[in-house]
């Protein structure tokens, strides 16, 4: 089927703000930029989007799904569940330093005070802490839904914040090198401290 | 001494930068506002602080100062390693929950692009990793110095994204209760691996 105008000029509008999302960042993305780049009038971006932050929005949904088919291809590259969640934290380490402005918009973005995240924005961040749960739900059989939800979120923050403050540059400067052995070890650790713990306490 | 014209000009645009950061938040912090509020007019902020980044700066600076002495109480409240690190980690958690906005802006804030963070900043950034070097040489005694730096910057970067994605609301909202028990049952048991295989690796 053919596509409705308005749908081109959804798509249009928004190869613009990934692209200057991804060359410059989200703290330059300005509407009357995306909308030339696109070669469309101000006002259509405010009809076919509703707002700036929207269209930010739909950027970030296409990152979400690209980071979230790397994380699926790193998780089937192994069955040992201790060495997916590490495949998994390397997955994001190299999505991060391959879009480092992209993936940055994902965290950086915030919706204006009062106005709520939509929930099927949410649903697409929740895929990636999914992916997390898999295997953590073997090294820890014993937590419920809840508590495993939980504990994989942790385990995602702390991996995104190495991640972050990496790629930001704060603190010490890392060649990629070194950043992804220190993550390998840093996972390595609490993974280990993870099994013997929940070990000892079954005991 | 009787202070100049010069610094009551600044320590007044200082608390004016502060008080909007912290009520606020960074990214409603606006020139004039801030000289309004200092009650002087707009040119006189570029006088005192050449920029609004190094106002900035210095309201950030005092965040940092603060955070430094409430992480050296917390380190200061126990003498084993393993129990310093989870102090730090929750003081540093009290601290974020604490004051969100002014927290946020230590790591929101970004110099413009080709402008590089001054190093009495970078030197004020690097003492809270200190604090984390201290117990962590204890831990892992066979690191070296250059390494052990690592170490403690990449447990700092795990605690911090664990309170920053908490903080924001990202993925799950959780109640201050539960997020202060994910973040130690997290601290233990990464320190429980170290301890298990920095063991290991010295037999």
């Amino acid at each position: 089927m053919a596509k409705t105008k308005r749908e081109i000029l959804k798509e249009n509008l928004l190869n613009a703000a990934e692209e200057r999302i991804r060359t410059q960042g989200l703290a330059a993305l300005r509407a009357r930029d995306v909308t030339k780049d696109a070669g469309c009038a101000l006002g259509s971006l405010y009809n076919a989007y509703e707002d700036l932050d929207l269209l930010v929005l739909a950027v970030n949904s296409r990152t979400l799904a690209r980071l979230h088919t790397s994380l699926q291809q790193a998780s089937a590259s192994t069955e040992v569940p201790e060495e997916r969640v590490l495949a998994l934290a390397l997955a994001y380490l190299e999505f991060g330093t391959a879009n480092p402005n992209l993936w940055a918009a994902l965290f950086d973005h915030h919706m204006p005070p009062d106005v709520s995240v939509p929930d099927w924005h949410l649903d697409e961040h929740a895929l990636l802490i999914a992916e997390v749960v898999k295997p953590l739900s073997r090294i820890t059989p014993e937590l419920d839904d809840q508590a495993l939800a939980l504990r994989a979120r942790t385990v995602f923050s702390a991996v995104h914040g190495i991640v972050k403050l990496s790629l930001e540059g704060r603190f010490v400067a890392l060649d990629p090198e070194a950043l992804r052995f220190e993550l390998s070890e840093f996972v390595r650790q609490y993974l280990r401290g993870l099994r013997f713990s929940d070990a000892a306490r079954r005991q």
